[in-house]
């Protein structure tokens, strides 16, 4: 037994999943050119061209930070700005990564609850300054799914291409969990990128099993223009490339991307659907993907930490639960179980009180 | 028998060693807290301050490229300069990342035949212009060994490091082969790094048996203020640090770490001294690592290319062969004796013509 | 008289007031050491350490822009950010220098209504995150006065200064028109700045006279450091830099430098005054240095524009009237006559409806 | 009379020409809008469209550290290069500014006596790797006329253009003293800039009589896209445009552009053709513009020294001279007369002895 219970406080505490795995051990047998040109980044980056029904272009880098980042880079320049959710992970978790590696480029935020944006809200801003003390916009990028687990349906994603195309912006997605987003959708990846208008989509391993790993997709050819030149300069080109795609190979070609982020998706409803109609418990926002996202009284969360459960929580008493590709059913019931033995016992204390 | 037969031309042409795998491997039990807030990341860096006798600060990024230039760019502001020999890595294979990641600051480079940097070269740049319309000296940055092989003794950091001091310079030294030198030089990692005026360190671990990892190391523990969100700005924060720190604890602790080394250099004197005396062949540096550089005639090359050997060239007919921890000596041997045969084989031709 | 009539729709609409134009004559006899080291430079420097009655650090850039962004760059890394208030022209209208120079530190953005930074605002800012996914707060800037005109009292920027020595941050005032918060206050120029804790003053000349420059002046000397390398790798050395420090000379011993400012700030009060309880007409902000904002029913603000006044207007009816150096005091007496006749007329027509 | 005599150290030592100055007087008369949309700045840029018989777009800067910077950041990416002559002073003396504006763009330099590049020179340099490990080649840079004062022939110019095109490479011009160079060719400014082949054209005009202020001429106006926006945010904006634009109209329309560049091209000559045959003294380099470069023996430099004489000196005995449009007649003469009569007495001296 591991010596760290799942604590479903987010989907990279999980470890490296079997097919992942296998792919990095097969990848293991004796020596291959470095740099990428080896035959598991070539079969990696056909891999992801058959997924996508696409002649597109496929780098491997370290992981998300840099993959949004640089992505972004390469369709901005510093003066130029980039719209996104007010929730979104390269606004509020990145550090200044993007700025940092457009040297200067402007986040321009928008308002959103859940996450998503919209093509008013991408509008609205593009529009509010056309002078040269603001910086430009040029780049839209959405997260699929929002970092609160909510999903763009394949319509969503084209009303915000169509309307990235009529202001001349280029549409990213930033995809840490893109294949959750597939698997809420049934959609084909194709369906739901470049078959939506997404000109580049940044697609996540290390979420979804791998050790270490994202993938940036170009669907627009041109885009990718020396972007190896600039993974290079900016840290992310791996000696030993072969060990980032190898997994790649082993989660594509097994099926494994889209199974693991399945039952990741299915742990979030199972937990959700156990916690229906409890009192002083409800959700923060729909579950599409592998997150969970609670309000609950604070003695209820007070109550799940003293019996061990790590979560992340948030101001006004919100607690995130997150499920990886490895989280344990029964680990599950027992925690929506502890929640609902907690959510009832403060109940009656605060009727009888 | 592995698809790739070992050619020598890079040692990240190896894979994975055992220890490191098997670390790797036990690290991945279960779930763990994610950047760099796990045990093994706890343990990685323990054994550092182990091995280096010293209370240093200690992370981990992904490969040398970063490694270096965040060290550097640590060290020094945009509008400073970096010593650095003509042959440093940094200056010659980075793609400008230390410009990059210090935003602008400038590499004057030292000529040098084999690498090393001198503390009259270090005087000679230092004090070549000290006006404010050239880059202030900040750092010197020497390679150890050096990108051709050659190994710093004690004294030779010691003396660069006293004019350094004199300078009001900082001392980096990029030791992506650092292992090697320590297994040539017999001294503990202590006493060439910080104990001989080192204020920074980034060890190797890629080219020492790793999938993908360096370490930096500040001895100077002031220097490393703030340098986590320098990491993660720049996106070389591992989310499963796990997976970069565990290899370290299986290479540290197992003395592999060592004796990967110790092989390697090993694998490169044999192959020196079985070429000694040969016509038309010699060695273009001393072998002090694992490395070993020959000028050979073109029709030695050309013919150990077409028996398939494969191997790095330089202008004028030098070949490089690089050694790794996994280099089998029969293979040396049958390389070495496929170089004997060719240079006998010209050599009676051009007596003949 | 000029082709241009006076409009107040922006300070840096006016020309070169005497005294900078005669210094400026004066520095163009003969010849000068470049690059600053001319005796006009010095006689800036020292004019401006009498000022200040303090061994402050001076340098002279060509810019607004420039200064501030030099400035905060100077106080912080790329993963460090810059706590300002919503207003903040570095945040509105910079166009992403500050971002620019820094490599990427981030705004963090306290709402304001007129543009002033209050202690608990900078203390929820810089509490709000302490994780090294968000940028370290490091700096405050405050803009004295703000950008509608509002100025920090001694006591307002005291108690900032105090939250930042408390937070370990440093104070950095935006003073593109300081010179006017110093004619409304009646301090010393030390009283409000260093005798109150700000670090690093930039102080505006173009809006106050001169033709082009600002001043960044340092209080602590020692985060003055290489600032002069600073200046020149980011383009802002002058080489004939007479011209740059000769007009401050101009200004700073004939005390034009203040009478500007009274004058200036006379007229916007000479404007407010004239429009006192006029129907459909109300001061958006207490006015307090050289501008006026107005809410104004659209009708007005149209009729003004009808009869060829230019000012910047706001979404919900404001409209900006700003005084410089220069402002006649007829005309505006004329435009106050103006506004009464239009505000007067769309209230009766109102009434009438 | 003046306190500063002519010392011929630099051209940037002179003030501003009659016609700037009468320029920047009548420019402020009254109020101009600001950022450019003046009169005067149109009538700039009109005056430059005219000059060089091309519909360019005109950017007005303050410096040739930003002109240049900003030109060449344009032109690439962070992790592309630029090709300069090893005398470049984009190289040499900008303290790391295009490095700082490309954030990270790295310099190729080709060794040069004179500081002119040649196709060869450019040709191999850009050849010289073509791996994604070093940064690759995008611009060329020449500097017209070299810093060491040598004119590039239209011939010459078309023959390095030609080898860019050949290359994908884009050809920038750093004119910080381009008047002078028409002057020598007499060729029309049209003829030895975008019919020869350049794109981006860096026009000096503080070495020409200027207070302060280049301009960046863009003959490829796709090149310019957005770069109001770069300028904007690299601070390089000025508010009082008019101040910028205005001695270009004064320059441009009287003709002493060419006047200016002209007579300070005829004292350098008037000098050259003094030193004649005298013992001791040599040319470092052909007189081709307004510069003398001297070989002489240390005697006799500080000899020049004592006798109160300013220049620049150089590592092996040579001097430095440069003439601005002011440059008197009379003290040109003067320093001929001092010269030789100091090379005669140290011919003496040595003969004796």
């Amino acid at each position: 037994m591991s010596s760290h219970p799942q604590q479903f406080a987010s989907d990279n505490y999980a470890g490296i999943c079997p097919e992942a795995l296998a792919a990095m051990t097969l990848a293991n047998d004796g020596s291959a050119v470095a740099y990428g040109d080896d035959e598991w980044t070539t079969r990696a980056s056909d891999a992801f061209r058959r997924l996508f029904e696409a002649e597109c272009e496929v780098f491997f880098v370290f992981n998300g930070t840099a993959a949004n980042s640089l992505a972004l880079a390469s369709l901005c320049q510093s003066f130029h700005s980039v719209i996104c959710s007010s929730a979104a992970h390269v606004e509020t978790d990145e550090c200044g990564a993007p700025e940092f590696f457009s040297n200067g480029s402007k986040l321009l935020v928008a308002p959103s609850e859940g996450g998503k944006l919209t093509p008013d809200a991408i509008r609205t801003l593009a529009n509010s300054r056309s002078d040269i003390h603001f910086p430009k916009p040029r780049v839209v990028t959405i997260t699929q799914p929002t970092e609160t687990g909510q999903v763009y349906s394949r319509d969503e994603v084209l009303a915000i291409s169509a309307v990235c195309r009529e202001l001349g912006l280029k549409l990213h997605m930033d995809g840490a969990r893109f294949a959750q987003a597939c698997a809420t959708l049934g959609c084909t990846p194709a369906d739901i990128t470049w078959r939506a208008g997404v000109d580049v989509l940044c697609f996540g391993g290390t979420k979804n099993g791998m050790a270490v790993g994202e993938s940036i997709i170009f669907f627009d050819r041109a885009l990718a223009l020396d972007f190896d030149y600039r993974c290079k300069q900016a840290g992310q080109l791996a000696s030993k490339m072969r060990f980032l795609s190898a997994p790649w190979v082993g989660l594509l070609d097994s099926g494994a991307w889209l199974n693991n982020a399945r039952h990741a998706n299915a742990c979030a409803t199972r937990l959700a659907d156990a916690l229906e109609d409890l009192p002083g418990i409800s959700l923060m926002f729909p579950v599409q993907a592998n997150a969970v996202f609670l309000h609950a009284r604070p003695p209820i969360l007070d109550g799940l930490r003293t019996k061990g459960w790590r979560f992340y929580t948030f101001i006004g008493g919100g607690a995130r639960f997150m499920f990886a590709w490895d989280a344990d059913p029964a680990r599950v019931d027992s925690l929506a179980s502890d929640i609902r033995a907690l959510a009832l016992e403060e109940h009656q204390e605060r009727v009888a009180a």
